[in-house]
């Protein structure tokens, strides 16, 4: 007999059918009801026990996480909550889970002890949910851009280059560590490095898609990226994954019009693909915000957020309009806001919560920043003090998506390198592409663990990816 | 008016339209005919210039790589091969491409020559259609798992671990290369480094993906992997991308069920969706293959390759089998073989080449081979001699896929382990997964470069990746 997934039997399993099933013991009830699940959804099927067919023994070894096999026939359930159930039959242990050493016993466990197991955290009913939905929102990344004809591309993870400048980077390196070869000079000699050069991890791969719009037209990446940042928070990771639209023929409008259709997109087919997991999501928000101080809770529960995201247009406002909001507010005439508010700040995340939270009460994108607090690449408004770029703000989040149009003169991008240092040795490449061809593009980064914790509902970022990276942490 | 990608007109575009196109020039004859393309499609849109209309300025501009906008009107054609032209009716130059100083001008170009100048070279019909056909592909392996209800893991790029012994690893640091600190014992004291403990980039994600099989039940990872390897091979890249099924509750035989029908999804799917690229990389390889030697040509041309592999089951012997056959053959006989044949060997690639190409003539999977030319964690047979490993191999490009059962008994694996120096304290983790609720349960994995090589037809592996990184290059 062939087995058939839970999820399955639960969606279309019927009465009086004769099935086989593989998976891990949730619970054992009363020496009678054992709830098994294979990680295929997050609903547990009840087995029923025939006690008398089954050995001492086997009845002892059926602990939480033990992996059966149940063979047995589907009867109509009388339990709450479910239709069906199987009487089992047969039931074969394929693995015992010794409960003097399994950690994770059916109570609840804290987020922390949790991630010091992270190899066995996916049996629990959250993080296989929080994983299920991450999948559904990888998936549903590359169909949103399949379908719309975008090419992926793979930007390479080692670089040669640090121009970017967008964070401390992370050494590659085969030279020992204590002894590397020198120069007569007294340098590194990086020639005899793998690479015959000096590398770091990306923590981009923007300009590299540019090259590939410029050929391709609409291209994006979706691939892991690196910051060798000292930050210990719930929001940072060394290592994440980002996707990066680039998009020839594209100005500022066309890309936030993506921007927003793709979060949209991203958020209703994790709802419409996981809905029991986003449920049971739903109410574990609800929970965790009940211990909060009420001035920390959401207004909104997890599942009315995300519908309200889809739901609004984004507001959209230039950088000096929401710096005039700002003056005009309330906390900032009350001084109740911790940094001061003027004309040329990055906007801290004090300022970005009271526009999405309080003023417009819905997701932000504001554009035309000083070009002073922004990247090199972006474009240049004729004013000479802003240039093309655009943040998405989140409520609860602050900053989920950050673009711009690209700068695509040859003259104003030497220019504005010169000013900011970077070589142009470094990119001489990038600059090919305004040499040759050039035209109006565009593009954004979303980091990926930011759109899961949003959905999710999750407060710490190391619990939406399998094995997070944060300094002094690289375990498993 | 607003742009229509030229893909969309040439499928669909009517006779009398308005439309407006964006794109780089491909060629320009006569003063009259524009071949203009956006990267979309591997066709080429002829807009025709009226060149009364036009000031002899944009004329001269209109050269080749050169970024225009052209509005005009469809009309039939009566061109070779196309149905519908666009008669130009006004045309903007976006971005000039000196044509003294473009490096691509339209004629063949080595490819050597094209890697040094990667930015530019997806503007070539060839490198277009490779990309698109590799995100075609890179699709097809995101939806296949997906539709079968696989999750999509990101497993860590950063490990601290080094156990696996794939291959040679490129070591991840923030210390100070030549002058890192030291402990009292004169050790480097890797506790000060960002993670604490030594790091490196990882060689295969297969471990931690199987810690998500034994939760979520079936998973794949589809991410870059690296090997420090001085490899200077039309084969070998540092820097690669791996796709690692991982499926709990499966054997052997399904695991080569799965593998099988993987790449035959991924093959149709690209010959479905990348029809007109297909079509031109047909031709180019039909083109290639005629300057080589009349021994080291293929029977078959790339579509038909291609074709057969989708047609045909793949042929299932023991490694047993396979050196019996290879004893049995008329190269060992007559002593062709370069390599001698004996149980136990490593199958060297005229082997592999003999079995796929010349006695089966179709894919051939081996299975159960010595333990000792295999990894530690591969199921070990009854026999005491050989483990549950399979190996897919193809023709002209040999091992395709590698995988096995995994082995699922803490006893057997830790037994291994020890024979062959893998310390325990490496791999407490993995260890878990066989103490609580072990069962059966197998993987593979594919080198998605090997793949696209193989569909498209590429001789080398650096022109089915953007930018490759190999010994002593890590450009762009």
């Amino acid at each position: 007999m062939s087995r058939i997934k839970i999820k399955d039997i639960l969606s279309s399993g019927e009465v009086g059918q004769k099935v086989l099933v593989k998976g891990w013991v949730r619970t054992f009830r009363s020496n009678r009801f054992i709830a098994i699940n294979d990680g295929s959804t997050i609903n547990n099927l009840q087995a029923v026990v025939n006690f008398e067919n089954e050995s001492e023994d086997t009845l002892r070894r059926i602990t939480t996480s033990a992996a059966l096999a149940i063979e047995g026939e589907l009867v109509a359930s009388m339990g709450k909550g479910q239709n069906i159930e199987l009487h089992a039959e047969k039931i074969t242990i394929l693995g015992d889970a010794n409960p003097e050493e399994y950690p994770l016993q059916p109570k609840k466990h804290s987020m922390e002890f949790l991630r010091e197991k992270a190899h066995l955290r996916m049996r629990t009913s959250t993080m296989s949910a929080v994983f299920r939905v991450r999948h559904a929102l990888a998936f549903a990344v590359n169909k949103f851009f399949n379908d719309k004809g975008f090419k992926y591309l793979h930007t390479p993870i080692i670089t040669g280059s640090d121009a970017e400048g967008a964070g401390e980077m992370f050494r590659v390196s085969t030279l020992p560590l204590g002894n590397p070869p020198m120069t007569e000079e007294g340098q590194i000699n990086f020639e005899e490095d793998f690479f015959g050069k000096e590398t770091n991890l990306t923590v981009s791969g923007q300009l590299e898609a540019e090259a590939g719009a410029m050929s391709l037209g609409e291209v994006y990446t979706f691939g892991p990226t690196f910051r060798a940042e000292n930050s210990n928070t719930s929001r940072h990771l060394a290592e994440f994954w980002m996707i990066e639209p680039e998009m020839a023929f594209y100005e500022l409008e066309e890309d936030m019009d993506l921007a927003e259709e793709m979060v949209k997109y991203l958020i209703s087919h994790a709802m419409e693909h996981c809905a029991d997991d986003m449920e049971f999501l739903n109410k574990r928000a609800a929970d965790e915000d009940k211990t909060k101080p009420a001035n920390e809770r959401w207004d909104l529960g997890l599942l009315e957020r995300l519908n309200f995201v889809v739901d609004n247009s984004f507001e959209r406002i230039t950088y000096t309009e929401a710096i005039d909001i700002l003056l005009q507010s309330k906390p900032h005439k009350k001084k109740k806001f911790k940094y001061p508010v003027e004309w040329g700040i990055d906007l801290a995340a004090e300022h970005e919560r009271f526009l999405v939270e309080k003023h417009f009460k819905k997701p932000v994108i504001i554009t035309d920043y000083p070009k002073d607090i922004k990247a090199f690449y972006m474009k240049q408004n004729d004013d000479g003090k802003t240039v093309r770029a655009m943040d998405v703000l989140f409520p609860g989040i602050g900053e989920i998506i950050g673009g711009s149009q690209r700068e695509e003169s040859l003259e104003k991008l030497k220019t504005r390198m010169a000013e900011m240092d970077i070589p142009e040795s470094e990119l001489w490449w990038y600059l090919d592409l305004r040499k040759f061809g050039t035209a109006p593009h565009s593009g954004f980064g979303l980091g990926f663990e930011r759109i899961v914790q949003f959905v999710t509902g999750m407060g710490n970022i190391r619990d939406v990816i399998m094995f997070p990276r944060t300094p002094k942490s690289a375990e498993f």
